[in-house]
């Protein structure tokens, strides 16, 4: 059983009142309620942390560390832009980070500054893409378990 | 009578005391006299924020939104530089807003990343440019509640 | 009473025919009497001059500098994009100068070159900008004239 | 049943011989073997198609979009630094498409021409990424179905 | 004797756990143990501030700014790359400021938007920076006390 | 019969005398000619209006608009490279227009802030170059004329 | 007589289902027929060779010139881009080369690299930018054949 | 005896009056009898031509070329920042052109996009350097007729 | 005995003909019996490949790999600009590979992308710079088994 | 005992007459003996070397490495803008450099390309820096010498 | 009588043997000859130093400072590219000084790095250049000794 | 016979000592004693001059050819950044120059101001590339011998 911790940045609490087309129609309810069957039909407990306060997620982050957390997924959202103190916060925190975006942000010219701290990124998928990102990291999890 | 989110981007709440040859002497308390007049004037509410944290504007707004804010008038101020977060904030909440900077930040090389989401911009003329701003604010209410 | 001189950049006598989603539906006469009109309740004179030639308005300009004009405003719509000979006249007049644009000129990837030569600079507000702009110059003009 | 369409760029055939620290020990067997199941396992048929030449990936694209082929899913590998005119194919082409990079392209400083084209990305997982590409294109074309 | 106030930027209360070889291997208490008994050596306070919160240092400067500081030594750490709200409050705070990075930031390709408000800058040395920085504040101040 | 509008920028009217080797050795009566017997073979009206001054072609062009013009060729030539106001004056003519340069300008690095405007551009066939954009304005019309 | 080679570079063999609204609704085969009616109509021969793989029009080409072809009619296409090999062959071929494109590619803010091995360029009629581009390489055949 | 054409660029016409730190404070009428008087002294005649307007510097210029004129001086002023067609004319008008500026223009950070059609420039003298021009208009016409 | 592949890219099976006083005369029947005799005299084999694809260099150089060859020496010709798959694939080669340019590409603004996977590289020296760059393909080869 | 080798670069040998505003009033000879001074109380040798000529200094410290330097400081001053060479010098000798700049070079918008071969770097404090880069050499040469 | 000294750069002193169709066929002893009558004609002292070593112009400048020089003429030849010290040591001497160049060295896009320092820079006029500087420069030093 | 000038810049006289992994170990005894060796095998004359300072090479040059030097090699070394000096020296000397270096430059990102004077390039065979250099201006000497 691997302890994941699930970031959700700047204005992911206002998902499916804020630009639905772009964000789609989700609830923060709803994706968190499926969220965390996902994760419990692994066997895998996850905690979801929402906060517009960069500095937050930089706090969190690091006490989640000491209390043993095995992988990081976030979805950086308003961070994503200028992020460059919580990138260095997921550099040093010394964790499989793997990061979402639900909208296909290439395509709409915006570049994520915490992207190279990431084993890998998923974009575009809408909230599917955060059960791809489940997957993606408990792969990566159960790999590095299975190295001897 | 319509509800106005006045807010106040980080160092605003240091006018007056901070290089008064750029921002003039008029105190935050003197300000915010002024302009609970200006709206009272108008028969219209008027609620200031001030905050140096750019979190606490995005959940203040999202909060005003909820609430039933009509329209927004905004000095970023610090938040002019890198408030990428407060900008899909504020584009989210798909209120008439206005902007508004006490200096002429282009004569001082300086780009607010905010400012593509306004539907205008005041610049340059002292704090002179809020009631400016609550002028038109007032007016682009009154121009789309008058339509059909 | 203040003697203000309005100059209309090129493009700008074709109000209301061009563009109308851009830059409104209000005709050059429906325009004129509505500033004429404004600057006569103030006690104010206002000569409100239109030209497509970069080099009259210079001329105009230097011409109304010679007989005490003391204020300028200026929607330099066509020259915006080069008008650097503009520029250096307005610079070497010596007045104050308000710039506005009806549009919204910075969502637009429009950058004045003129307005870093402005005391402040209105812009997105569509012709209600104008009176904000003639507001904005007789606060700036009583503001001088109060100094001792 | 869904007929999806599996493209592998220049240098793709080459995979487990070819800087393994970068692309992982997975050989083209092994990993055809992996997707093929993956397909069957879901009910779906995949053509996998490998070529070092641009412009037989585009050739085969058409081909296959004649034949009725409802997805795309490609790792453009080698033709993702200049692959303009396969993008142009893709785009044409009007088929949901799903791209995936072995390695996690952003870090080593590589853009995608083609990613623009997607419907979203998946990079950094290894050959792992090829499944997540697998369940995206087939929940995008689910969803797309079940819309009236 | 002079009140210095010394900020901590976003990560820095994690140093010697944070990639200890960049950052080294003392930990916080012990660099706080080391600086405080430098200052005491030298006659002069010191107040340590750390916070993850960019908005937070910029209320906690004023306030020490009206509690009568006399100089301040930053080391912006993860607020370098974007801080420039902080960067107008050091500018409006109107203090000798010193900056310092444990690490050589040049040779990491990171400029810090902070540092064109400082008096000088220190980099390179390690926690052993910190009394370098010291050094140098008192020096200001000194300098400036003898200035009849 | 359609009414076409041609416009010839500045220094177009030295042709001939001019960098023969660039613009070739017909002279501007010659030009003329052949292009109104070219107009009159088809049936259609053509002015031609030759100025060195931007301000006149946009005045111009507005009166042309007035009266009822169908299309527009313009050979922009020194407004080439700065023209912005002109383009403007073209987009909110809102007639079909198509743009020809004499010499080929991609290849002596010019670009024409003009062209984005345009319906077509023909570059670089020397004076046989307006008898194309001729046939391609005639074409264009005719297509509008068709569309039911 | 004149032998002219026409050459369609990638996805130009799928026009009318590409993309209609930018590149229009006439197929290969109406186009083909048309070139070849207008060719015949002059009395020269017309070579028309589709192919997605540049390298073959590389190879074709340097066949063509071999047989004794006069000129050289090319839609780049999918080559526009990155076709720097192609530009390198069109260049040593050392034939009169007309470029056309269907659609206006500056508007699109796409720059043909091969264009400046060209005569001339002729972009944005669609379809119908073939037949000028028969009548500009004939032009010049026939103007290079008159000089004695 | 040659005869030069001086020419006088926008905003040249306010000297004296306009910025005089940056331009000196000798007025247009004795620059003009100035330069007169050492045209007289040389046995030259000096033609001075001074205007706001692009378009008339370039129709003056191509008059004065029919008239035989032999040599150009020019401060373009105002011109310099875009006054691309100003100088196609001044190649094409195939004339040595010497360059000319008051103030010292790249210490200002101002390129002249005319200067490239010079034989040479002189800068930062104040008018005096109008002198020197003369001088060196006259070294050049008298070193060409020179040459057998 | 050293095994050598030669691979010759696009447009170099036209040497001779294409714009001789770049590339000189020589045939490429000429170029490749001298450098068989070249190698020869050393005891070597070389294997000479031209093509005009790309794709076509990566198969082939696959191949050669499997088939024991010892190291790699290339004028990438036409591939230079955009060979970016080219590359990657001779990266993965593991080969020490030497890039020969017949011009002095530098010179001509020209950079090649593939010559930082290169060992070294000989520009300028006409066909002669094939034999400079035999001798130093053998040169690192003897280098590297010599070492124990 | 270290042995340090103190580097000055152009133009510091007229340190107090070259703008006292930026570099302050400390002679040449009230400088050097405040840090022959300095190093003498700390027990160790000081070689200071001041030339104008870039290549000198770097035969002086290959010459000094040769001796048994143990570490370089040095202001490179007028070396700052383009001394690569010496920086590939500095690279080359592989001892620790402490670089120091008199004034806040990151103010003035100066970038030394020596820095980055630096441990650290030490701008802005006068000639104070100095004190503090001959404290922070021997810290740097101490812990050195204590690592087992 | 002004002491006047004239610095030549690097390569200057190799004139009428290098590149004669650009820098002309006056040798330098004749070119010496004729400065020196020019400024004996004057009145006044003139010292001429060549040398291709760019600190020692920096030595022997402040050494004229020191022995009383007026005013500096210098050709920055080969140091126009990046004489940076050389450029600070020219402000730091604060004597006028003019900069002149042999050719038009903007039509050649060379930038010279020293001309920011300079009142006024004469560029284009061949040797006769030398002369119009000298005569600047008086002018300048005769300007100041005027001001009471 | 020839004889060959063989020039070694900044830092070049370090060899073996200096970055061995980049340089190799070959000491500067050896390299000459190689090179002397080579020269004389093929009848010619070699002079090897190494200095730090670019003016003393320029000087060097002019001497040599002064003395009828026939040809240039040179490892521009530690000048290669920033020796444009050097460049106008190497270009006015109208020699066939072969530039070389130990190292593969393009690799390391470092490009040579001074190879678009050479007739080619040699980069990244270590010492073994001044034998190919060797060879090289001598086939270019031999070659334009040859020439009638």
């Amino acid at each position: 059983m691997f302890k994941i911790l699930l970031l959700q940045g700047a204005n992911a609490n206002y998902l499916a009142t804020r630009e639905p087309d772009i964000y789609g129609s989700t609830t923060v309810d709803e994706l968190n309620a499926m969220l965390h069957r996902h994760a419990e039909e692994h066997g895998d407990s996850l905690d979801i942390f929402y906060t517009n306060v960069e500095g937050k997620v930089i706090t969190h982050t690091y006490r989640a560390v000491d209390q043993g957390v095995d992988g990081l997924v976030m979805n950086p959202a308003g961070f994503s832009y200028a992020g460059y103190a919580l990138k260095d916060c997921v550099k040093g925190a010394s964790l499989p980070y793997v990061e979402i975006h639900i909208s296909h942000i290439h395509k709409r010219k915006i570049e994520s500054v915490l992207s190279e701290a990431a084993e890998g990124v998923i974009t575009g998928f809408g909230v599917y893409g955060y059960l791809l990102a489940l997957d993606a990291i408990l792969h990566l999890l159960n790999q590095r378990a299975n190295v001897p």
